[in-house]
């Protein structure tokens, strides 16, 4: 191996790479430039390991890790070994950098992977999920995280939804952003229409869906009904649901069934729910 | 019905009754009075409907609902209907006595409602959940609404946990800390003894559980197996999860599959995924 010289130190928080760097922070830059910002220890731990990762279902790509001065090295071994030009700085720099308001000790620049919605529907996948007009990043998140666990095969935002690439929804998502192919800007009717091609059931969740989960499953042990089957489920908005003209697209309505007193499960707990339904019925 | 004198309105935020409202921010005062804040309006209208609700599974108790003075007069007169005491407060008032960052219209001073676990497996519950040393007030708040959907007994926390009365999690649970009994303050280790003495199954979940849930669903689906007995779930802390001395007091570890990528689901969606299990297991 030859050595090369090290790349100095950044110490400028002014400096143009910097500044750079810092308007990942906007949703426009973000689109504009195929680039996000992946901040501290959990979320580019999972980065760097999705990289190295041969199983890992995006092909993700790293421009830079930075790296404090004090950062554990740890970090630059693993960037090295992904590949990945790794840059020291000060703390500053980071301070400067990072959209989060606490000090990161680490932060990287990877490229979004944008999947394209005919991409996703030519692999045949069994199970969907579509988050329409969702705006929590923490849900958004989560849900993706749940969709990976489960074995989804890919997950949706319609037109109106959280930006998949902003620091919350990529923390939240645990390393999952990086797993599951991740389709966004789709307008909701459009979605429904190409999984209707596809040959993909519509299952829209509500809170009184037509078809009740438990039966579906039921339905499901007995090896018949839409969960054995190819399909999609949509979730409207955390606070507001799916609106009835867009719960109409699909090709039926389905409520998890609350047995208690409370109102509702959350966008990511019903998610949850409904996705593991699927996989019982995949198996 | 006789008018009464309205009370006056409180102006004054240093005033003994706003400093005592706002106290209540802090664990300790909470503990000592039996009084929590439920702050905003989601958590005030829940208080309010659990409040005339028959069929709630705990008794809630107001002390007094504080309104601004263009807060929605719905407010005064739900309070009204439930027999709370009413008073309208200016802004610097709710804001002093609030532990909310954000403005608040409406706030409620309301009792503790502190159960107790022998009093829960009295009553022969058939599904209950226990969070270990839990600290994440949204998780927790979460797992207790996941409870309630899922028509769960009650909710156990163990010592070293989360203030359930805290306002974070009195927002998360979306009113199911009004629905659910939760027992609070009792060790690890005493909860599995009473479980155990109570006929309860104990189910450690596990990343690398000795079972796995769709087996113990499998078995279930036949009618044998742990879920269609009486049994607890022991969950660890988020970050954490159980530690191995806390998971061996279980009568099993158990896994929620993972089918793709992902390292783990949080907390919250570990615990609902096993509760709608259980809610499946009990029909």
């Amino acid at each position: 191996m030859t050595e090369r010289p090290e790349a100095p130190e950044l110490t400028n928080p002014r400096a143009e790479r910097v500044k750079k760097v810092a308007r990942l922070s906007g949703r426009s830059v973000r689109q504009a430039t195929g680039r996000f910002l992946v901040e501290g220890h959990g979320p580019v731990t999972e980065l760097l390991a999705a990289v190295v990762d041969p199983d890992a279902a995006v092909g993700v790509v790293v421009d830079t890790l930075y790296v404090g001065l004090d950062a554990d090295p740890g970090y630059a071994r693993a960037a090295t070994a992904a590949g990945v030009e790794v840059r020291t700085a000060s703390a500053e720099v980071l301070a400067a950098m990072a959209d989060a308001v606490t000090p990161q000790h680490v932060l990287a620049v990877a490229h979004r992977v944008d999947v394209d919605l005919a991409q996703v529907l030519a692999g045949r996948p069994r199970t969907l999920v579509v988050l329409a007009r969702v705006r929590d990043p923490g849900n958004a998140g989560t849900v993706i995280r749940a969709a990976d666990a489960s074995g989804a095969d890919a997950v949706v935002l319609t037109t109106e939804s959280v930006d998949v690439h902003g620091p919350k929804v990529v923390r939240s998502t645990a390393g999952s952003l990086f797993h599951v192919p991740v389709v966004t800007g789709v307008p909701l009717a459009d979605v429904v229409a190409a999984c209707r091609q596809g040959g993909l059931a519509t299952l829209a969740t509500a809170a009184d869906g037509r078809q009740d989960l438990d039966d579906l499953q039921d339905e499901a042990a007995d090896g018949r009904g839409l969960l054995v089957g190819p399909h999609a489920w949509l979730l409207g908005n955390e606070a507001w649901g799916l609106p009835a003209e867009d719960a109409a697209l699909a090709d039926t309505t389905v409520s998890v069934p609350i047995h208690g007193h409370a109102e509702s499960l959350n966008l990511a707990m019903a998610a949850t729910v409904c996705l593991y339904a699927s996989a019982r019925a995949r198996r």
